[in-house]
């Protein structure tokens, strides 16, 4: 019988069994639960350097707090793994990220250790001071800890979590989780803030050195006895941000020696109200090539685990996110207007290209979504046309910004909603669902959506035209499914459909990339003798209203197709617009339905939906058997 | 002739003017100033104290700083009522807030003294930012400055502008105006900072006495020697949040002393970067009234300025937030899991009832909207049942933390929409036109919206069962419709309609206190023989198909009535169910058209929009004559 390289680790079944343990032995549940990471990752690509960063504070936490009566909440939550291995999921880990299997991200329905659900970022301090002040009322004696990240920390909801935070007092760790770098490094003042107390170490010591030093002399004292303004308040709390925000302010310490962080949650475990212990660990830690780049090895692929070589992904056309990238720079040497804007997601959205480039003109402003869309209106009110480039689903962040500073000042701003639809592994979080029920209401707003990296292309440069204004355009991750992406720029008429078939049976309206999977599926029914006229609709708004006239003159079976919720979608713009005119067609609209979707892969997700080419395919088929 | 009360308001035409002035002359101009606002204010109702405080702040910038070529952006903007009267709009004053008059906000389509406009808090650094950034792309030196009042720095985007202006080396001005309120006292760890600093007005002499003191103390200076690390970013800078956050701070500095704000914005003139003023005002000031009570002076309706007293409204029934606010308090008593929270609207929403009631059970968490709705997701998460109540149009920046904090964990938390529908006299920033179709496409959430305060009575009773998740209930400002509000609690069937009229000539379904437009619209039809179905929709998640499906069976002509955009609402519901079940109904849907709807009255605005009785009325008329 083969010996266990985690001996430890699988005999421990819940935090509860880790609390058995010595504290000399928590380095080599450490070094186990490194290992199995390294070794399940390796072999089932998920997020890497953020869990290995985090694995001697997840043992620690678990050492010293008793989930699940304590509560731990993990922003963003792909830090996780550590804690999923040692909450009872250590044998369905292999599962992580696949359809059907766990949740590569906390979620309250998968385990009763998952206080709170995460995916995106600077909830956590938020809902664990909910959690906390629930506790207050109850007259539990529960603790709650938020672990955050320096770079969500800086996202504004963490700041207004914070300010609340700070005059509630309830029994709430904040746990900052100082790498330095989010998915990218981090930018900001805040992060050069933290650079600043972490260089200089001895910081607290020196703090209260010269506090006493000042004790000594007479007309400093005097200024304290006079005002009556306590000690501690005048100075020293306003002396770090975090105090200033009536948070008590521990460390920086070392977040990879485990031993130390244990003593130190032991000791913060005593004392009340709101405090924030300020750790350093290094993403990535204890495997060298990901220490080493950290952006690469934050969700590496497969990889070889003994020679740190990743295997390359499967050969695919260039991805929607290069052919934005690209052709944002191209256009930007065209045109000197144009600047380029990411929250924090650089390398994801392609935007590094112009960074590296054009730095002056392209800015990542940190996980701050509002901020990003807004900072672009004040660009577009001073003449410039911004590309923003924000994923759909954490633009929901920037909803406001766009409806209160850009539309409503017809303000000409390019919202590029990267990660539209399904986006596969990462879940119910990160699916980009909502953007066209959300944007189509709003006054002012194109909304369009790409068939392919051409029409990516083409629509880009449409944008930037000066007779646009606020221009949105969806599109998902991955291949962009034409490997010619790089056609001459060329205008798309707004409001314009493409007619991709004919045919008098049945016809299919889709928009964006799914007019792929329509197609396929227009081929099938056609070997069946049955003739869809096939619409790429290119624009949710503003809708081709003459090519859907013609189709409710001539159809009276209609099929809508769209990577988005069917509620409010284009399937709702078709219907609006039949129903206004009275056309009487049978429309099925085919999307994402209206419950949450899980994790897979995107096309495992596609066709559990029904809008792959199988669904569309039998949904008309259905559809004329029905009618007759 | 009848010699003018305000000789030297009325000889400036725009800031030019004004800045020809001699400095002692800008004592008797912001007496002009604030005797015009207060005479106008008083006759011809609007935002009264936050313009009375910034007085001398806003004569201070016009005269040190070059608008329009400089940019002042006024964060939230209804304190700008000074800038408008320095900006040539003071003959246009009288028409503040009417209908076709100038707007209440800064608005950028008014007037090019209006760099950005605003309405909803804490855009200003952001805004400001892209305006100063873009002019240091152009080569240009044009100042840029955003003020903003403390309660709108406690939000996250201002937070998030901070964090990224303070790397980015441009030229900003932040004006930080502390009065210690918004609407509401100031609440949070930000403004108890700020009390601190302001109680130790010598603070900044201090700070370097303390420097100054222990330079002569070797062990210390020794220490920075050996790090080093500059003195400025060890302990000076970290001394301060905002220095903190990469910001040259200064102050706090009388805001009431035009001639020394007129002096320290010209000394702020020379100093490049991002910038911090720190001036201490109040709220109302130099009307004793307002001073007094500042919520109640914040928009006091009409008064006479002599005695101050307020002219009462006219009678009218108890209003939704009236209802809302004495029945959360009921059921609070009853149900122990109850919590309230107001991201700073206490008094608007009528939460302020729960907070006097039950101070710890009722939260006023500042203006955060995002936290404001995770904060309940995690009180929700711990066993509570939080009714979490925001205005609509704010509700867009909670917008994620709906779906991905509350929905997708299906947890029990009920939104209230305060405002919801147009609002009035606030205009486009202020309209809640949009939380239908927002919120129609997300899983799991009811949206519920009643038709007069008994109605919202029960739903909120309704709401808090347990069997209920993720409930939203929308209603407007103002009078709720019913004296006889305070029945005894009842259970509304999620998901059905009521009939309130049956006839066979044309079908009404209405969401909401638009009931009673349709109600009336219906009875005008039946005096000329046209018999309309009259639906209360009550619900537009989840839909009464049921209700629907008669309504296709039995009639063609179909008109939904609702105070929402048009687009994704009720009447999107309804042409999704007909289309999908293939009804041959033609469809009217009444409510906000595709465009920004500007101010006016509730009910000018209606009119504007169609769906008033009248409206509803002659679309019916319409409908029937061109179907027959």
């Amino acid at each position: 019988m083969q010996q266990s390289n985690y001996p430890l680790l699988e005999a421990i079944g819940s935090p509860q069994d880790l609390k058995q343990l010595r504290p000399e032995q928590l380095l080599e549940v450490c070094r186990e639960v490194r290992d199995f990471i390294i070794e399940a990752v390796s072999e089932n690509p998920g997020h890497f350097g953020a869990s290995l960063g985090v694995v001697e504070l997840t043992v620690a936490l678990h050492y010293a707090y008793s989930a699940p009566y304590d509560k731990l909440v993990w922003d963003v939550g792909h830090q996780a793994y550590a804690h999923k291995l040692l909450t009872g999921r250590l044998r369905q880990f292999a599962s992580n990220r696949h359809y059907g299997g766990i949740s590569g991200f906390p979620r309250m329905a998968e385990s009763e250790y998952d206080a709170f659900g995460t995916g995106h970022s600077s909830t956590s301090i938020s809902a664990a001071l909910g959690m906390a002040v629930a506790a207050k009322l109850q007259g539990e004696d529960r603790h709650v800890v938020a672990i955050i990240g320096d770079g969500a920390m800086a996202g504004g909801m963490a700041f207004e979590g914070m300010n609340n935070a700070g005059i509630e007092q309830a029994n709430l760790l904040v746990v900052l989780n100082d790498n330095n770098i989010a998915i990218d490094p981090s930018v900001g003042a805040l992060s050069e803030y933290l650079t600043r107390i972490t260089a200089s170490r001895v910081y607290n010591r020196v703090k209260e050195k010269v506090w006493q030093k000042t004790q000594r002399f007479k007309p400093i004292r005097l200024f304290f006895q006079n005002t009556g303004i306590a000690i501690k308040s005048s100075i020293l709390r306003q002396s770090n941000l975090f105090e200033a925000l009536g948070f008590r302010y521990f460390g920086p310490v070392d977040g990879h020696d485990v031993g130390k962080l244990v003593k130190t949650l032991e000791m913060l475990r005593r004392i009340p109200g709101p405090k924030l212990l300020h750790v350093l660990t290094v993403k990535g830690k204890g495997y060298a090539p990901a220490e080493e780049d950290q952006t690469l090895w934050h969700a590496p692929g497969l990889f070889d685990r003994s020679t740190g070589l990743r295997r390359p992904a499967a050969e695919q056309a260039p991805t929607y996110q290069h052919v934005f990238g690209a052709t944002l720079v191209e256009l930007a040497e065209r045109n000197p207007s144009i600047v380029g804007i990411t929250p924090a997601m650089p390398t994801g959205s392609s935007l590094n290209l112009m960074m590296e480039q054009m730095p002056d003109r392209a800015f990542d402003v940190g996980i701050a979504e509002q901020h990003a869309v807004t900072f672009a209106a004040g660009l577009a009110a001073a003449g410039k046309i911004p590309f923003c480039c924000v994923y759909s689903t954490f633009m929901q962040r920037g909803y406001d910004s766009i409806i209160h500073d850009v539309a409503l000042q017809n303000l000409h701003v390019v919202i590029c909603l990267d990660r539209a639809g399904l986006t596969g592994e990462d879940g119910a979080t990160h699916h980009g669902a909502y953007d066209v029920a959300y944007l189509r209401c709003i006054p002012n707003v194109v909304v369009a959506a790409p068939m392919d990296g051409a029409e990516l292309r083409r629509m880009m440069y449409t944008a930037q035209l000066p007779a646009q204004r606020t221009f949105a355009i969806r599109y998902p991750r991955g291949s962009c499914l034409s490997p010619a992406w790089r056609q001459p720029f060329a205008e798309v008429e707004v409001g314009k459909a493409r007619r991709l078939r004919s045919g008098g049976d049945i016809a299919l309206l889709s928009l964006g990339h799914v007019g792929h999977a329509a197609a396929e599926a227009a081929r099938r029914l056609a070997l069946e003798g049955i003739e869809a006229l096939h619409l790429d609709m290119r624009f949710a708004k503003p809708l081709d209203e003459e090519a859907l006239a013609e189709v409710g003159r001539t159809h009276t079976c209609v099929i809508t197709v769209e990577d988005g919720a069917i509620a409010g979608g284009l399937g709702s713009a078709a219907a609006e617009f039949f129903a206004e005119r009275g056309y009487p067609v049978q429309l099925v609209r085919l999307g994402i339905p209206d419950r949450f979707v899980g994790h897979g892969t995107v096309a495992q997700l596609q066709a559990e939906c029904g809008f792959d080419a199988e669904g569309v395919y039998r949904a008309a088929k259905r559809l004329l058997a029905g009618r007759g």
